[in-house]
C-alpha cells in the first residue's frame, strides 16, 4: 500500500478541561511532527498558546515507563510511531469477546490480531473512546497503559495512577445468561491479558 | 447482502462514570454476546472487573416496559437483536425536518424509513448522540424510551425516569422564520410521533 | 458533483446540558432547514419542546458580530449556507503544522485549502471536535469565533466571550524537540492566522 | 424570637450551568424580594443580565403542581415564604434513621420536627446538599418535589421530571449490619413517607 | 477587636480539576503564606508535588490588570491581604436587592458596605459561591474580576476571559411581578455597579 | 463536655454521581447508624431505594487496607466512630503551612494537633472539601487514603486507586516568593507527613 505519510499517534488534545478524542483507525491520529502543546485556543478578544494547563495525550511505546517526568529530547522514544497508507478498502475491526482470534470473512484479508480497546480517561472527568468498528479499537498488544499526559505548557510527560484504560472482556456463560458476574481484581499480566476479548483488522479485498 | 455476524444493539459502555457511545449504523454497535457487564478496566497497578458500578445501555424491543429491575434469563428478551451485513456500497440517513419522508436522490436505494433520533442521555451526566449522516440516527420506530439501562455487576436492567432521548421535529413556518417557539408538552403517543421528523435511510446502488 | 441538497450548517445541539457534536465534513452537519430550535425531548411519561433551556450552535457567515442578541428573519444572514454533493470518491484533511499548505497525494485532487479546526466549546462545560482525517477539521477562513449560539426557546442567537475555539498551530524546531514553549497572547488577526496550522482538502479521483 | 424580615426560599441560583446551593438553616436563604432572574454575571469585557438561559430554584409551597409553566403574577402562589428571626442560641438538627421523632437533648428547645433532607439535583449535572447539621435539613413536610425550576429570562416556572430530591432512610437492622439491601420503588406517599428519616430542629436555651 | 493573624485572600485550591470554594467570610480564606501552588495530593501509592496542573485562585487588590501573566515577586502585590480579628459577636450581611444600603437591625452594628457577590467560576467547569448569610458575600467594591488565577506548577497568576464572577442585581418592578426581564449587556463601569444589589455586613453587638 | 450522641464518621453520600460533603467539623458528619445506603431518591413519579449505583464514603480507621472489597459484619471495624459533645464555645482549626504546630490565641484552648486536610475527590468526577475554619480541616493523623467508598446496593466497601486526599503543605521560602516550585513524588510515608502542613483545633474558652 503506498505510504501518505509518518507521524507519531495522537490519542487526543484536552484544553479549557475540554478533550476531542481521534479515531486511532482513521489517519487524524497520526500526527506529522510531534510536540507536547501542538494548538492553541481563541475566543474574541484573542488567541492564546500555552498559557495555561492544556495537554496533549499519546499513544506509547513498550519501553519501560519511567517513574519521573520526561521532558525534551527524552520523550520521543516513548511516543508511539505511525505510518498513514492508502488502503485498497476499508478496514474494519472484529471482536470476539471470548479468547479465540475472530476469522475474516470471505473476501477480507487480515491486517494485524490484536486486544479490543475501549475507552479511556485522562485527568479530571475528560476522556473518550473508539468505535468497535475502527482498527483503532484492535491494538496489537495489551498494556494496561497504553497512552502518556504530556502537560503542554511545561513540555513534560508522565504516567499518573488515574489515568485508566478500557477493554472488551471474554464473556463466560453464566453472564451471557445475565447473572451478577463475580468482582474480580487481576494483578498479573497474564491474567489480565487471559481475560480480554481478542480482535481481528480485517480489509475488504 | 451477505450476514456477516448477529449480535445485540449496544448504544454505549460506561465505566467510572465515563461513556463512549457507538454509532448505531456501524458494525461495532451489533456485539456477539450479550452481558451487563462486558468490559473491565485497568491503571498502572491493576485490572478491575465488576468491581465497582459500571453499566451498559442497549437498544430494547417493543415489549411493554416492566415496572421493577430484570434479572438473569428475563433480559435479553428485551434487547434488541441486531444482523451486520456486507452492503455494496455506503448507506447514508436523509432527514425531511417535516411529517413527508424524504426521497433517496436518484440511483440510490431505499433501505428503511424511521424517526429522526439526534442523542440520549443515562444516568449522572453521560450520554451521547449520532451522527445525522448515519443510518443509526433514523430508527424504525419511535418510543420515548428505546433504549435501557443495565447494572453491570448487579446484572440486572431497569427503565429509569431520568434517561432522555431527543429527537429532530418538525419545523413550522413561524420558527424557521427565527420566531420564538411556542412550550409544549405532549403525551399522548400520536402528538410525539406527529412533532416528529422522518428518516429515510438510503444506499448508494 | 451532482447537488443533493442544500441547507444550513449545523455545529451541534444542546439538551438539557448535554450536546452531541456532528462532522462538518460529512452530511449531517446541513440542515435543510434553519431553526434555533430544531428538537424535542422524551422521557417515559411525555415528550416536551422549547420548554427548557435548550441550545443549538451554527457555524456563522462573515458578516461583522452584533453586539445584541440578533432575532426573526435577522438571523438568516449570519448563518453559514452548506450544500451536500455526492462525491465519486472519499475526501480527507491533510494538516502541515506549519505555514506551508500540504500538497494532495498522487492520484488525489484539491479541493479546497485552509486552517486546521480542531475543537470548540460552548456554554457550560459543554463542546466538541472534529476527526483530524474529517474535511470539517478544514475551514476555509480563520475566525476566533466560527460559530454562533442560539437561545432555543428565546429564539434568538449571540456571541458569547466564553465561546472558544481550538486550532492545531505551526511547531517550531523548539517544541518540536519537545521544550517548553513560551507562552503567547495574540491580538492581531494577523498573527493570530500566521500560528494557526494550514490544511488542504484532497478527493480520491 | 424579634422578626428580621420576611422573604421567599431560595435554594440556588445557576448561571452558565454553575450553580451554588444556599444553606436552607441560614438567613441567606430568604430573599427579600422574588424574581426568576435575580442576578447578572461578568467578565473583564462586560456584564450579562438575562441573556442565556440562567436559572433559580425555590422551595415551594403545598400547591397541587401545574401541568405547565406558570408565568407572572401567577408564579408567586407556589414560593414557600420565609421569616428571619434573632434566635437567642444556635439551632441544630437532629436525624433519627428511624421512624421515631429524635427528642432534643436537656437544655435545648424543640423547634419543629420534620423529614430528613439530604440534597438534590436540578438541571444537568447541577445540585447541592444541606449540612446534616442545619436546621435546612429538616424540612416540615416530606414531598418529593419539595421545590421548582424558573427559567429567568423567560420569566417562568415549571415542574421537571429529571429533578431530584435525596432523602435519609430508616436504616433496618439487616442492613446495620452491612447487608445488600433490597432494592424497593415507591409509587404511594404514604409508603414513601414511612420510608423517610425523622428528625427535630432544637435550639439551645 | 484582638488581631489573630494576617495573610493573604484565598478564594479556591483546584486539583485534579476539582476545586473545593473557602467561605470568604471566615478565617480560613486568610492563609498565612502565600504560594500559588500551597498543596499537594496523595493516592494509595504516593504524593504528589505541583506535578500537574493544579490552580490557586486569590481576591486581588484595585491595581490595573496586567496584559501578560506576573511571575515571582511581581505577584504579592496584586492578591488582596486579610486579617483575622476575634468578634464578640457574629456577623452576618444583609442584601437590599435594591440600590439603597440596607440598615443593620437595632442591636446590631454595621460593619462595612459593599456590593453582594453571589458566585465565581473559573477554569473549565469549577466555581463556587459564598452564603448570602456570610460576610463574604459582601465585598466593599464591585469589580467584574474581583480574583485571579495562578498557574502552581509553574508560579504565575493571570487574568482570563472565562473567568466570571456573579452578582445579585436590583429587581425592579416588573420582574417582582414575574414579566420575563429584557436582556441587557451593560460595559460602562458605572451602569455595572447601578444594576448591582447594595449589602451590610453587621455584627451582634 | 456533655456527650450528644456518638456514631459512624459519614464524609459524603453519592447519589446519581451527584454529592454533597459534610462538614467533619459539624455535628452533621456523625450519623447514629452506619448503612453502605442510608438514603434514597425522589422524582414526581416515585422514590427509590438501592436500585442504582449509589455510593456512601466514610472516614475510615487504622486497621490496614484489605486489598478485596469488605461486606457485612466485617465493615465496621474499618469505619471511624464519632461523638457529638456540646461544646461551651466555638472551636476553629489554624494551620501552620510550616511544620510547626501553630499555638492557639490567648483565651482559647487546644483540643488537638493534626494535618491540614483540604479536599478529597471519589469516582467519577465528584469529591468536596472542608473550610479551613472547620476542626474537620484538621485530621489527627496524616493517611493517604483517609476514607473508603462503599457500593450502597451491594453492601460492600473498597479502596479504589483514584480516590485522592488533597493537604495543605509547608511552603518553602523560594515558592513563598512565587518561584515556579519544583515536581515532587513522595512515596515514603515520613516524607509525606514531612510535606503536610500541621494544623492545631483549639476552642474559645
Amino acid at each position: 500500500m503506498p505510504l501518505l505519510w509518518s507521524g507519531y499517534s495522537l490519542l487526543y488534545l484536552e484544553g479549557q478541561e475540554r478533550a476531542y478524542t481521534q479515531d486511532l483507525g482513521q489517519a487524524g491520529s497520526c500526527l506529522k511532527i510531534f510536540s507536547t502543546m501542538p494548538f492553541s485556543y481563541c475566543n474574541s478578544a484573542s488567541c492564546k498558546y500555552a498559557s495555561r494547563n492544556d495537554k496533549s495525550y499519546w499513544l506509547t511505546t513498550n519501553r519501560p515507563v519511567p517513574m519521573m517526568p520526561v521532558a525534551g529530547g527524552e520523550i520521543h522514544q516513548y511516543i508511539s510511531r505511525c505510518v498513514v497508507c492508502e488502503a485498497p478498502g476499508p478496514a474494519v475491526a472484529l471482536h470476539s469477546q471470548d479468547s479465540s482470534v475472530p476469522s475474516c470473512p470471505s473476501g477480507w484479508q487480515g491486517l494485524w490480531i490484536g486486544y479490543s480497546f475501549l475507552m479511556h480517561t485522562g485527568s479530571g472527568d475528560e476522556g473518550g473512546g473508539q468505535s468497535l468498528t475502527s482498527p483503532g479499537s484492535c491494538l496489537k498488544d495489551f498494556r494496561t497503559q497504553p497512552f502518556v499526559e504530556c502537560q503542554g505548557p511545561r513540555g513534560t510527560c508522565h504516567y499518573f495512577a488515574n489515568i485508566y484504560s478500557f477493554w472488551l472482556t471474554r464473556v463466560s456463560y453464566p453472564e451471557e445468561l445475565g447473572e451478577a458476574p463475580p468482582t474480580q481484581t487481576l494483578k498479573a499480566a497474564d491474567q489480565q491479558r487471559d481475560r480480554t476479548s481478542r480482535c481481528h483488522v480485517c480489509m475488504k479485498r
